[in-house]
């Protein structure tokens, strides 16, 4: 997940030749039914879990039984994964949009607000007080493996009302990051996550959101700002967003 | 460009209600020839400068003759950028993608490295020495007008050899703020960017190199980390690609 190359660090005055762990960024090609889906820009390493999370996301795949079959295949130029739906899901709901996606690319766009909410079940919400998000911040960051090493990762991470870490992704991709997440989760039967915090160490953008009510997310946390749309969605679908949580302060969009 | 909502700001065991400006994300319809090409989800406000910069990034417009007309309409629920092309640009060579681009996508995934280099003008280098690029710092802090306000955006600089800083643009995506960019640089017949230095708020991801190595820039500085395919992109198209700049410390990728 992490590549070594030659680099000139500057530093006060001071030049020195060493080497440094870049975050790796590599196409992965999805092709749904036969036909090319989607590129996705990601960090390599858990590639189903992330076409899942992806699929699930788009409204493509609800429940495993949807998925007759996903296997990756390493071409000499390429990586791709290969999903084929189950019989019940009509290939024409499908048609390929022959989506572009870098590294920190959602799919927002397609759905606006309102007819996002209109699909989404209701999410329950829960009650945390701001401290108790703060005191996340210990373990979300000791969770990172990636990001101590090339500083060039986003993190998703899953707590419950406990405050345990139940889940941890990084990707150069945040939206990535949080597809890994629910990818896992949606194949272990876990969705809609009730009861669950996400925290991302990203801005929330719109696509962040909609990713977090499409999983059924109460609360979601982000290191960096907010945008409008972001905060919009968030109000219209039920979740409870904070932002800037960094040491000891956060903002709640109410 | 920023609009006001109402929040719980919790800090260091005080809670109080407050406003707070967000950045504003909205989607934006690129229609090409009357047919949808892309959605964009930008900051409002240099909607044809993005428009333009980021068809001429794709490789779908080179000059601004290439552009039979471009004009914005502004729908009840959408807001769209229509533009027709020339007669001699093919429409074929334009059918529609049906991309969904969110606020920090760009659309890499399309070329390989080989692909997109093979069709680059070669980049002439331009040398920089470290202790020059931490002295744009002061001038590129100064010149973002949004960021002050909501932590909330990106910015591109352009700079020349001297250090003065020539154009400036934010929006919620990164990409987009280097679209709007080169936007204008084309619009007034400025590309190639020869010799000018391009410094950006974010990480250098695959599809900011991309943009820069399309609007011949030879000298990319980022403050975030660069990913393992951006620093293959910027080296394999003749692009000087230095991260991490910060404060009085920058690192060159070799």
């Amino acid at each position: 997940m992490t590549r070594k190359f030659q680099i000139e660090r500057y530093s006060n005055g001071q030049s020195s030749l060493t080497t440094d762990q870049l975050s790796v960024e590599e196409p992965l090609l999805v092709v749904v039914n036969g036909k090319p889906f989607a590129t996705l820009m990601r960090t390599p390493g858990e590639d189903v879990a992330l076409t899942e999370g992806f699929l699930f996301s788009e409204g493509i795949i609800a429940q495993p039984s949807d998925l007759a079959g996903i296997e990756t295949r390493q071409h000499e130029t390429s990586q791709e994964i290969h999903v084929e739906l189950a019989a019940h899901c009509h290939p024409s709901e499908t048609a390929p949009r022959s989506i572009y996606l870098s590294s920190s690319c959602g799919v927002c766009g397609r759905s606006s607000i309102d007819e996002l909410t209109s699909r989404l079940d209701p999410i329950l919400p829960l009650a945390v007080d701001p401290e108790f998000l703060l005191s996340l911040q210990t373990s979300f960051a000791q969770g990172q493996q990636q990001f101590p090493v090339t500083g060039g990762v986003h993190a998703a991470a899953l707590f419950d009302i406990t405050g345990d870490l139940l889940s941890i992704e990084e990707d150069v991709g945040r939206h990535n990051a949080l597809d890994k997440l629910v990818g896992k989760a949606f194949r272990r039967g876990q969705l809609p996550l009730k009861n669950k915090i996400l925290l991302m160490s990203s801005r929330a953008s719109f696509d962040i959101v909609q990713k977090t009510a499409m999983a059924g997310i109460p609360v979601l946390a982000t290191m960096g700002a907010a945008s409008s749309l972001a905060a919009e969605l968030a109000n219209a679908s039920g979740i409870q967003l904070f932002c800037f949580l960094r040491n000891s302060s956060v903002v709640n969009l109410r």
